[in-house]
């Protein structure tokens, strides 16, 4: 098990009335993400509105803003403790036998046209032996051929646009992954969340997008952007790509400023402290049910 | 109430061993939808896995189908008590306030890219006062502004193509209409199922593709192709748009005939014919609600 | 007859050997455009190599620079003597009549799917009466409808990406006149140059980009943008579209900085001062010929 | 030498007055290929108009036809001598020594995004020795990578489209070809022709589509579809892209049949048959000069 502490600042200027803030910015509580404490700080005098996705977990709160300031902290002490299996022992799920709840994560979205990419993916995964392993050679070959450059990319990026462009930032590594994985028939969507121990040299702490895709009746933890320590996530929301997941979709006239992001890990109760590290284990935390 | 009949017919020839179906082609229950009676059919002695959406209302039905033919049947007899209400009673809700099942339809998907169709959503149809009046000068933008025509659109064709090129078929125009009703926040979503009293001339009876827009607290039905009577919608599936609706996705080799449709209105137990008839009443067959 | 002297400076920061420079800084000659008096000047000692292109008149200049600071200012003094007509003796050409050097204008290019946007523009442009009245509509019909707002392009950004939009900024104006224009079999190109009377609200003087369309056996000038004065415009390059009239093409690893552009109108010869100012006559300043 | 023989009949059911066509269905006259007889025979007693681009060389044919049926035929006896190099001696040549005319190949265009394929070619291609061994590695890689299959593009398709699906027809093997050359700075052109030993399995003969690429001081010839034999190409036309080089491309209503296409090789005037055959040597027809 390990401990992480995050939180999480936005400040944002309200230019007119009734801005709308559509928020994801809360851990998630699965079976294996236990939320020990949390602190939610809002500076307007609003009424909120919050629900949990059955399934999916995602937290989401819902407002609508004041002209002036806003600022939104969220907080959380997290214990999680990792479903770990070996990576042989994951098989694909075949489309019959696939709950109906991951159905969805089958078909293309908005940033990940698995329908275009069909053809590369087939051809490039499509005799590979169907598995885990599969998966993660998808995952190395997204994290080898896409390089990691900021302000590549944008709000219109798409999987295809990064297979063409062979750069961008997490969220992209992670439509490209996604996409490739349902070209080939394995249900794949989008997390974000906190990394603990991510590279500095890529900037300051920032939130995080990377990959869950099921196998053998579990959603599994990838990062194909090779910057973050899987052991060492906080999810927020899942969803199928950065569409519907975003920490904060904005509706109305707002200036935003850079999120002000903290994440440590810290000793549990008995005053053991577990570093996240990395590791060969295939790494779930959640079974995909309600 | 009306009461319809509809059966609907797919042959397929399947070509390798374990190609997988994804069917939606089973009628909708729904609070105002009821299925008074129905028959599936399948040629093939294979294990068939069924699922409805408890929120969505969507059948569907997986099976991995052996070489050889396959046949396809789904009939039904379903009586439909719309709920009807004066249009002019109908507002739009405000983001927070709309129920959490609703979210993922204000977001843009593989085809509806409302984010792109933005600057056009609001220029058009910003300024309109907001409630049902403002879905229906959606509705008759799309179906003055683009043309039916057959075989001008591909399984590639989005939204921001349809605006260019101004014509296609009823999925286009579906497409369309909600990328640019969720353009300006009007929550939106892809329905298939079987129109009747479509005009003869556009071809023999097949699917169709309507929108259901989110308004006072329920989906209400509009159809922006123009060419089919909403009060005689059956409907089979609803979702973010073609990427997840289809009638049959199928995974594997395998050759499809045209689908063979019929569709009439029939007497109810006491022996009344009530016939489909274009009307101003805004129509609805879903709360939404589990 | 107006005399127009513009300069602009270009800084860069060569970071690395070899770096390689195509310009289009240069004013074009023509028969309606006079050069007076020019200065090129290049900070680096490094060999240069001119062209002019016959028929577009496009001056390209060559450098291979070194690593370090590279400044490169052209200004000139200009006087341009337009060829003027009443609009409504200008009427379209029909294809099989157009010169063969203007055949290129009328297919699609990378900014400007004129293809993609076929039906948009019959339907709304097709049933006009065939004439300058008609590009006149399409420039209006641009004007009106796209909002100019600086940052909401990139150099991806197409002529439908603007239509779906609806916001861009002169460049982007451009393209989506220019396509529609060729949707309806008028060539049309792009054109870059200084132009006179910028509204000072847009920001500091800059680079222009803006439409010439063929008619009657000219080039015509338009504004879609409509932040300028056409007789005001000093031409630089005109090509398809920006892909290949860009003021500067840079390969190789470079910083830049903002151009710093000056224009004025200032007295001819005999101390007449002529001002551009905005009319209703059609004005060319190019029969397309070498 | 290799003397070759077509001809080409295109048959069309003209429903309007004033259906326009372009036409680009003569053998290309350049220093090594020669135009030994002719024919050319358009079924209607229209005026056409004739040029000849006199750096591309390629031969534009317009009439406006009448309503009702047209038949064009096209044939000829053509001499190719090519100009042959080895491969090791053919170096790219840099940016600033290009001929300007050659520039315009350099610059992404409707279907060949080379801008959007930078990040993908640079890292697949950046790293081999610049020359003609790497316009080799370009054409092998998309040889290998893409399939051919008929009826898995449209006239949409772009080369970004055929990364992603990796299929398609002659023509997108040179759309992916061209922009990946040009991402790296090799101009890049598209040709089309007829292509002698076509293997008969893809069909029967048809018009092809090849790129020629530019390397010192001409343009060489590649076939990345595999499918057909350099040496045994008649050129038509040359360009950008398929925008502007269609054998036709037309303007109103008409039905078009599939063109029937032969070739042959024959023998010369001394009775001596050569047969294109498969080489090493590096082909070239064209010196890029008027």
């Amino acid at each position: 098990m390990v401990r992480l502490q995050f939180s999480v600042e936005l400040n944002y200027q309200v230019l007119e009335p009734g801005a709308d803030f559509i928020f994801n910015l809360q851990a998630a509580q699965t079976r294996h993400q236990r939320v020990v404490s949390e602190r939610l700080e809002i500076s307007q005098p609003v009424v909120t509105r919050s629900h949990t996705d059955a399934v999916a977990h995602t937290r989401t709160l819902r407002l609508s803003a004041l002209p002036g300031p806003l600022r939104v902290l969220s907080a959380a002490t997290v214990d999680i403790a990792h479903h770990r299996m070996q990576p042989q022992d994951l098989g694909e799920v075949r489309i019959p036998d696939l709950p109906p709840q991951v159905l969805p994560y089958l078909y293309p979205s908005r940033y990940c046209e698995s329908d275009k990419l069909h053809g590369f993916a087939v051809q490039q995964f499509g005799a590979l032996w169907h598995g885990y392993g599969r998966v993660l050679a998808i995952r190395d070959w997204v994290t080898r051929e896409v390089a990691f450059r900021s302000n590549t990319s944008n709000s219109l990026t798409t999987a295809c646009d990064t297979l063409a462009n062979k750069q961008g930032v997490c969220r992209d590594f992670a439509h490209l992954m996604i996409a490739l994985c349902r070209a080939v028939n394995i249900p794949a969507r989008f997390a974000t969340g906190f990394d603990y121990g991510a590279d500095p040299a890529l900037g300051p702490p920032d939130f995080h997008a990377y990959v869950e895709a099921w196998l053998a009746g579990r959603w599994y933890l990838f990062d194909p952007s090779g910057t973050a320590i899987p052991m060492g996530f906080v999810r927020l929301a899942t969803s199928r790509d950065a569409a519907d997941a975003a920490f904060a979709t904005i509706f109305g006239g707002v200036q935003s400023q850079a999120p002000r992001v903290h994440i440590e890990a810290v000793a549990d109760d008995q005053g053991v402290l577990v570093l996240p590290v990395h590791g060969t284990d295939a790494l779930s935390t959640d079974t995909g049910e309600a």
